[in-house]
C-alpha cells in the first residue's frame, strides 16, 4: 500500500479529495529550470523580469507543473499501480508563482470507471488544483490516469509487469 | 527580430505552420527530470521499466512538455514579445517517448486575435505537434499564448515592460 493509503483502482471514488502537501519554490530552481526548457526573460533574468509584464521573475508553468506532479506521484497516484497517463484536459495557470511562494495540492475524484478494452485497469479523471499561501489559484487541470484493479488473490490479474 | 522571423502579434496569421525543429531524448536526462518531477519505476528504473507496462524506459509527459517547450521559446513565441500563457487545452501524450528518440515539433496558428480588455497585446491559439523519428504523435496541445502587438513608431503602445 502506499503511503497514501491508495493504491489500486478499487481505492479512488469520485469525489474524494486529497491533501497532496506543498512545496516551496526557490528562485535558483526556477532559473535553472527555464534556463532548460523555457527560457523567456521572466523565467530566467531577474533584471528584464522586473521590468517584464510580471513585474519579477516568476516560474515557467512547466516548472510548476513538474512540481505539482511529484506531490501528486507521492501522494495520490501510486508508483506501483500506476500505468500512465493519456494526458490532461484545462491545465491553466491563473496566477503567477514567485519565488519564495509556497504551493499547496489537493487533488479530487472526478470519475472513475473500469477500461472496457483493457480489463487490468481503470480510469481516473482527476482535477488538480494548486494554490499559494496566500490562496490565490495557481494552477489547475483535469488528469486522465490509467491506473491497476486490485489483483485477485489467485494473481489472475496481475496483468503485464506484475 | 527573432530568428523565425516571427516577433510581435502582427506576425501571426490563422493557419501559419512552423518547423520548430528537433531534439533528442538522453536515457540520462529521462531519469534525472523524472526523480526530481515525476519517479514512478518506468521514468526512473529501466530495470523495473522492463518489465512494466511500457516494456522499457519512458520519458515522463512532463519532460516531454518541457523538451517540446524549448524548441517553441527558441523559433515560435519569440522570448521579446512574449507575454505568457494562460495554459493548455487538450494536452495528450499518444505514445511513449523513449531513450534516443528524436521529437520533431510542428507548430500550427489556429486563431490570432487582439485583446479586447488589453490594447498592447494578443491572443494566440496555437496548435503544438510533436512526433518522434518514426513519425509516431508523441505530444499534441493546444496552446493559449499572450503576445505583444508591434509598438507604434512613437512608442505609444510599448505597454509594460517597454
Amino acid at each position: 500500500m502506499s503511503a497514501s493509503g491508495l493504491t489500486y483502482f478499487e481505492d479512488y471514488a469520485p469525489g474524494m479529495t486529497r491533501d497532496c502537501g506543498s512545496v516551496s519554490v526557490d528562485q535558483a530552481e526556477i532559473i535553472s529550470f527555464a534556463r532548460q526548457f523555457d527560457p523567456q526573460p521572466f523565467h530566467v533574468d531577474p533584471v528584464a523580469a522586473a521590468d517584464g509584464p510580471f513585474g519579477g521573475l516568476i516560474a515557467s508553468g512547466w516548472h510548476t507543473a513538474g512540481l505539482v506532479m511529484r506531490l501528486i506521484v507521492d501522494n495520490y497516484v501510486s508508483p506501483e499501480s500506476s500505468l500512465g497517463s493519456v494526458g490532461l484536459d484545462e491545465l491553466r495557470w491563473p496566477n503567477p508563482v514567485r519565488p519564495g511562494d509556497t504551493l499547496r495540492v489537493h487533488v479530487t475524484v472526478l470519475e472513475a470507471r473500469r477500461s472496457q478494452s483493457k480489463p487490468d485497469r481503470g480510469i481516473l479523471r482527476t482535477l488538480i488544483q494548486a494554490e499559494n499561501q496566500d490562496g490565490e489559484p495557481v494552477m489547475r487541470a483535469t488528469s486522465i490516469n490509467f491506473i491497476r484493479v486490485r489483483p485477485a488473490p489467485g494473481g489472475e490479474h496481475g496483468g503485464e509487469g506484475e
